[in-house]
């Protein structure tokens, strides 16, 4: 049976079963020392799946950087240090590797996190794969479905630019691209949104997979499509590909923003509640869809 | 310009320059952590480039694991967890990514080490980066540099077997593959080695690359060709194919053995001295080559 028979999901399932026992996870590893976490994370951006060898190196830089540290963001951490494994056909000219290594600093002394080195390989295709390694006290880590009933469901940011990019590029125009590329790690918000809220994950998947991930047996996330906040961009690309905005806003992801439930808004709009009701719903009617998985789709034409 | 006119020091060198400060890097990244250093390493294996996809999955699982622990084993230190990220074309098959976490996971488990998780993603090849955290005593960590005149220099296991399976494998005998995997951490004689030693690296790119990063200012690594221990397939695959002797034990590298310098032997063989005559000798000349470089060759024919 090969993967894309699977789907990402169920893959993971696969290997957690070949462990025996799942660790901590959640959108880092955490580790207890004492009186915080270390938390721990990696993240692969690869020729063909997440950028072209034709796309700006230095926004390739930039996003590989964000969307690593955008896992610690999501816990409520403090980013302490940065590696990359990095692999290169030798084809590559070092012009793109110094663009994107200028990028992906550009990310990291926004947050003065230093790069501490890695590893670089020969490879068949460009890929990067980075390690962030950063805390956050024992008190302020936000898990996933660490949810109150009651609460109310908050987003920083908009969604479906991305999406939007995506659909563009592959209709031929190129700036679609820098759309996709176009994240930002929410570290600052993050580490205030930590102060009261203790449920949040980034939205690498989309919307909908905030909604699988964010529950417990008995509550969820309530979210009202009408009131989410969704970019122009998303509803032009909309209209004018005939794809359904639900699924722009919903189900293709790569935002990076944060979800999280609080009892109050800290950042961002409020978009829904915490109750049984779960799912996202338009007009009385819930919204069909998981949000991004991997084997599923990618840039290549396969 | 291209990856392979410069090569991989060179590159490495060049990153560092766009860094613009070169961090605490040796075998692993090390932290002060108070009384103890944390240890991190990264280490990437790519189809092509270290394995065929149509090769032993459990044994490229032991290989990768191996090879991640092994530059924990370098700084005397113990492995604490380890994570992955993973990447891989649709069409692969099911089996296969199994048998890569059970042979991963046997050598993790011959050291007590979890599986902390990683990151999985679709890639147009199938590719590995693992993450390895460990500690290390302050006073027992081992760098590559920390050589003292008049030492002695010594090698767990043998050199050269990697290297005559590559050359088996690239004239048509596939069990070459199984000798290139074959491969294990020397984690439990690095933590013995570093309760006297101080200086040590472990074998990736060949003895020779051990001359050049196992120096200071005025002294390094002066080492008898005749005193090494080389394996009996490097003597067959030599004759066989007339591929230099010196080449297989010292350019070629994949032992993932440990090269250290003590005032006494710990384990294994001594092979030569601390002094001013650095590099491998034989016979009165001195072998030319400074080891294993990526963007010069790899498994792809390319």
């Amino acid at each position: 049976m090969n993967l894309s028979s699977l789907g990402e999901r169920e893959v993971i399932d696969r290997i957690w079963e070949i462990v025996g026992k799942k660790e901590n996870y959640d959108d880092c590893v955490y580790l207890d020392r004492g009186n915080y976490y270390q938390l721990i994370t990696t993240d692969f951006v690869g020729e063909g799946t997440h950028f072209m060898d034709n796309w700006n190196a230095r926004k390739i830089g930039r996003f590989f950087a964000t969307i690593n540290l955008s896992d610690i963001a999501a816990m409520g951490g403090e980013p302490e240090i940065f590696m990359a494994s990095m692999f290169f056909p030798k084809r590559m000219d070092l012009g793109f590797l110094e663009d994107f290594m200028k990028g992906m600093l550009e990310i990291l002394n926004d947050f003065n996190v230093p790069y501490k080195g890695g590893d670089l390989k020969e490879s068949r295709i460009i890929g990067f794969s980075g390690i962030a390694i950063g805390k956050v006290e024992k008190e302020r880590i936000m898990l996933r479905n660490a949810i109150n009933k009651g609460e109310g469901v908050y987003i920083t940011g908009e969604l479906g630019k991305q999406a939007a990019g995506y659909f563009l590029w592959k209709n031929g125009i190129e700036e679609g691209a820098d759309y996709i590329l176009d994240v930002y790690p929410r570290i600052r918000e993050g580490r205030e949104i930590s102060k009261i809220a203790r449920a949040c994950m980034d939205l690498s998947d989309g919307l909908a997979s905030a909604v699988v991930f964010m529950r417990n047996a008995n509550y969820g996330l309530d979210i009202d499509f009408n009131s989410l906040p969704i970019h122009k961009l998303a509803y032009e690309v909309s209209e004018d590909y005939d794809i359904p905005l639900e699924y722009l806003a919903t189900g293709f992801g790569g935002e990076y923003e944060l979800v999280y439930t609080s009892p109050k808004k800290i950042f961002g709009k409020e978009i829904g509640v915490v109750d049984e009701e779960i799912g996202i719903w338009k007009d009385g009617n819930k919204i069909k869809g998981e949000g991004y998985a991997h084997f599923s789709k990618a840039l290549d034409k396969a």
